[in-house]
C-alpha cells in the first residue's frame, strides 16, 4: 500500500466533488500527467460532498458566483443529457419566500440580476397562496409572535435553479479521470503538507526564513507521498492542514445539518404544481432562519437545512452528528408556522457535515502559492460550482491567465486568488 | 472582586495599545459612559504590546496604512512634545537595504509614496559602505553562497519613522482614561463572549436561527459581566474567542520573537553617523528574510526580529516562550553575514509574542457586528496605528459614518470594516 518512493506530478488532496472535477480537468487538459488523488475514505465523494442538500442555482448578485454556477450547471446538463450520464440534474427551481423588506431588499438587486441574465418569476401573496395552499403567509400563533415572524408578502422563484445529484457527478469525474488513466488512492489520510527548502541542507528547523519554501509531499498514514505539485481539495479541513505551515486559506469550518422529514400530510407539497415540469416544490427558502427545503421525490420525502450564521461555532469534527434538538428548536418552529403540514412530524433520518466558509465574500478561492494550488472557501455552494473550479484549477497549473468554462465562458483566475481578489459583491446569500 | 451585578455601558476586552486608546478616546467623546477595561494580566499594556519592537512608520503604500499610521505618529509626538508626556518617540528613521531586485520593486512604487507625502532618502551603494563600515554589501562566504545572499544595492531610508515606547504611549492612554473617570479590572481573564438572543426566553442552545443575537456580557474567571457595548481589542486571542461565536474576525495569531544583542563589537553600529540627529543606526531591514534590528542605546544594544511568512505556524500559545534555535539558524546566519560585527555575538535576553495577522490586506479591522465593535488585525503595526484606531472605534461606538483623526484628518469607518472595505493594496509590508 505504501507509495513512499514513488513520485507523482500531481497529488491531489481530497476526493470531494473538488478534487475530482481538479483530477479530471487537470489529466483531460495534460494527459501525460502522472496524477494521485489522495483521501481519506473508501470511495469518492464519501465525505461533505454526500452531506450536501445538493441545491443548484444561478441567482448570485455577484458576477463570478453567477458565472461559475451557470457554467457547472450547464456542463452537469450537458453531462446528462448529451453525454447520457445521468446526474439526476433537475431544474425544479428555487422559491424563496419573502417578507416586505426582504421584497424591498430584492427589488433593489431584480434588475440588475435580470440584465446580467438571471430568469426569475415574482409570485405575489395571492398567486401564492393559490399555488401553495399548505403555506400559510402569516402566522398568527403565539408562538409565531414569540418568534416575530412577518408575513410572506411574495415568492421569487430562480428559474434556472434545481437539484443535482452530487454523487454522480462525482462518479461521472472519478471513472472519466480513470479512463484517462488517473490514480487513486483510497483510505489515506493525509497528516500533514511537507513544506521545505528549495535547497534543502538537511538541517533540523528548515526551511529558514532566508531559504525559499518548497511544498514536497505529503505525509499519511501510509507513509510520504512526493509530487511537484500539490493540489488542496480539503474543504472544510484546509485549515487544519495549512495553518500549521502558516499558509491562511481563509476559510473557516462550520457545521451543517440535514433532516429528512416523510408523511402522508406532505403529500401534496410534495407534488405542487405551477411552478415546474416535474410538478413538484423547488428548493423553498423560508423567510426567517435560513431554513429552507428541498422535496426529494424517490424518497417522498422533503430535506431540511439551516444557513445559520452568528451564534453557531466556526470549529472542525471528524465524524460530526446531526443534533436533534437542532431541528427541534431551529428548524421545526419556523417550518411548522408557515407549512403547518410539518407539524408533528419529526426527522426520520439525519446527516451533519461541514462547510468551508469565506465570510469575506462567499466566493471560491483558487491560488497557487509556490507549488501548491489551493482550492477552497466554497461556503456551501460547491456542488453547483465544482466544474468551473476544476477548470480553473487547471488553468492555474498551467499558469494561463485566462481560464475557459464550459460553454466557451472566460475568467481570470487572479479574480478568484488569495490577494487582489476581484469578484464583485455577493448579495443574495442563502 | 465579582463585578457580576454591574452592568457597563462599554467593557473594553484587553488593556493593550488598542483597547486602551480605544477606551480614552470612548470616554473623552462619551463621558458620560460608564467603561471598563478588563485584562487578564496586572496592569495594562503587559501582554504582546510589551513584546513590540515598536518601530513606527509612514512608508506604507496603501492610503488607508498611510493614513492611521501618520496621524498616530503624529499624536505621539504631539504627547511628547506639547503636552509633556515623554513616550520616548524618537525620529531616527527606518533603513531598508535593498538588492536589485528589490531596488527595482521599490521604484515601481516610489514615486506614488514621494507624491502621497511620504519622506524618502535613497543612498547608493557607495553612500552606504561610507556611512557604515560595518555592512558588507556583498557577503562572499561559502555560507553565503549556499544562502543565496545577494549584494545590497542601495539603502531607502523613511525619514518620518522611528521607534516609540508603547508602555508609555499605553501609560499616557491608561492615565488620561483613569482622570476622565475610566474604570479598569486587571487579573480578569474572559473566558467567553456572551451570546444571547435579544428576547430570550431562557430555553437551551439560544440563540436560535430565528431569534436576533445580541452581545450580553463577558463570562470572566470573576463571574459574568454585563455590557451593552462590547468592544474587543483582544489581539492574537481574538479568533479564539470569537469562533466559538461563528464570528470570523479574519485574523490569525503568529509568534514573533525578539532577541536583545550586546557587545563592545557592535558600538560603532550603534553609534552610527549621517542618519539621524540622535546619531544612531536607523531600524534596519536587511534584504533577506524579514530580518531587522533596531538600536536600543538606553541599553546599548539592538532587538533582532524577523518577519517571517511561509513555513512558521498559525498558532496560538498563552505563555509563548523565545527559541533560541530560531535566532541561530534564521536570523543570526542573515545578520552576521551583512554585518559581522555581530559574529559570535549571542543574545542576552530574548522575548516572544504574538501578531494579530489579517493576511488578507496586513490593515486593521474596525467593525461593529450587532452591539460587539471589533478592533483587530493590526499585522504587526498596531503600536504605529493605534491612536488612529482608537478613535476609529469611538467613531463607530457613536455610529458616525466618518471618524476624525488627530491632525484632522478623517476617514470612513467603513473603510476597515469587515465587509466592502476599500483600504488600497499595500506593496511595502516588512
Amino acid at each position: 500500500m505504501s507509495q513512499s518512493s514513488e513520485r507523482f506530478d500531481v497529488v491531489v488532496v481530497g476526493a470531494g466533488i473538488i478534487g475530482l472535477s481538479a483530477a479530471y480537468h487537470l489529466k483531460e487538459e495534460e494527459p501525460n500527467l502522472r496524477i494521485l488523488v489522495l483521501d481519506r475514505n473508501a470511495a469518492p465523494a464519501q465525505g461533505d460532498t454526500s452531506k450536501s442538500v445538493a441545491g443548484v442555482r444561478n441567482t448570485f448578485t455577484s458576477e463570478v458566483n453567477r458565472l461559475l454556477a451557470s457554467s457547472s450547471i450547464d456542463f452537469y446538463r450537458h453531462v446528462q443529457s448529451e453525454i447520457g450520464f445521468d446526474v439526476s440534474l433537475e431544474m425544479i427551481g428555487y422559491l424563496w419566500l419573502m417578507t416586505d423588506s426582504q421584497s424591498k431588499r430584492f427589488e433593489s438587486i431584480e434588475s440588475g440580476m435580470r440584465q446580467q441574465g438571471v430568469r426569475l418569476r415574482v409570485i405575489d401573496g395571492q398567486q401564492l397562496a393559490e399555488l401553495l395552499p399548505d403555506l400559510v403567509l402569516q402566522p398568527k400563533s403565539d408562538q409565531s409572535k414569540v418568534m416575530h415572524l412577518s408575513e410572506v408578502c411574495q415568492g421569487v422563484q430562480g428559474l434556472d435553479c434545481g437539484t443535482v445529484a452530487p454523487e454522480s457527478v462525482a462518479k461521472f469525474y472519478a471513472e472519466q479521470y480513470v479512463k484517462l488513466g488517473g490514480q487513486f488512492q483510497f483510505g489515506t489520510e493525509v497528516k500533514r503538507i511537507h513544506l521545505e527548502a528549495k535547497d534543502d541542507l538537511g538541517l533540523p528547523g528548515e526551511p529558514y526564513v532566508w531559504q525559499d519554501p518548497i511544498f514536497s509531499g505529503v505525509e499519511t498514514n501510509h507513509g510520504l507521498i512526493k509530487a511537484d505539485t500539490i493540489v488542496i481539495a480539503t474543504g472544510a479541513r484546509t485549515p487544519i492542514l495549512l495553518d500549521p505551515l502558516g499558509f491562511d486559506c481563509f476559510v473557516k469550518a462550520k457545521k451543517r445539518q440535514v433532516f429528512q422529514l416523510r408523511g402522508t400530510a406532505l403529500t401534496r407539497l410534495l407534488n405542487a404544481k405551477g411552478f415546474n415540469e416535474q410538478n413538484t416544490l423547488p428548493l423553498t427558502i423560508l423567510p426567517k432562519g435560513g431554513v429552507y427545503f428541498r422535496p426529494v421525490r424517490g424518497e417522498k420525502s422533503f430535506w431540511v437545512g439551516a444557513a445559520d450564521d452568528l451564534g453557531r461555532p466556526f470549529a472542525f469534527e471528524n465524524e460530526p452528528m446531526p443534533e436533534e434538538s437542532y431541528f427541534t428548536y431551529n428548524m421545526y418552529p419556523v417550518l411548522s408556522e408557515y407549512f403547518p403540514c410539518f407539524q408533528s412530524i419529526r426527522p426520520v433520518n439525519s446527516w451533519a457535515g461541514f462547510y468551508d466558509i469565506n465570510s469575506v465574500d462567499s466566493t471560491p478561492i483558487v491560488d497557487k502559492i509556490s507549488n501548491c494550488i489551493l482550492a477552497t472557501g466554497m461556503s456551501g455552494s460547491g456542488i453547483m460550482k465544482a466544474d468551473s473550479v476544476g477548470r480553473i484549477v487547471a488553468a492555474v497549473y498551467q499558469n494561463k491567465s485566462e481560464a475557459t468554462l464550459y460553454g466557451n465562458r472566460r475568467i481570470a483566475p487572479s479574480r478568484i486568488g488569495l490577494v487582489n481578489r476581484s469578484v464583485g459583491k455577493e448579495e443574495f446569500v442563502l
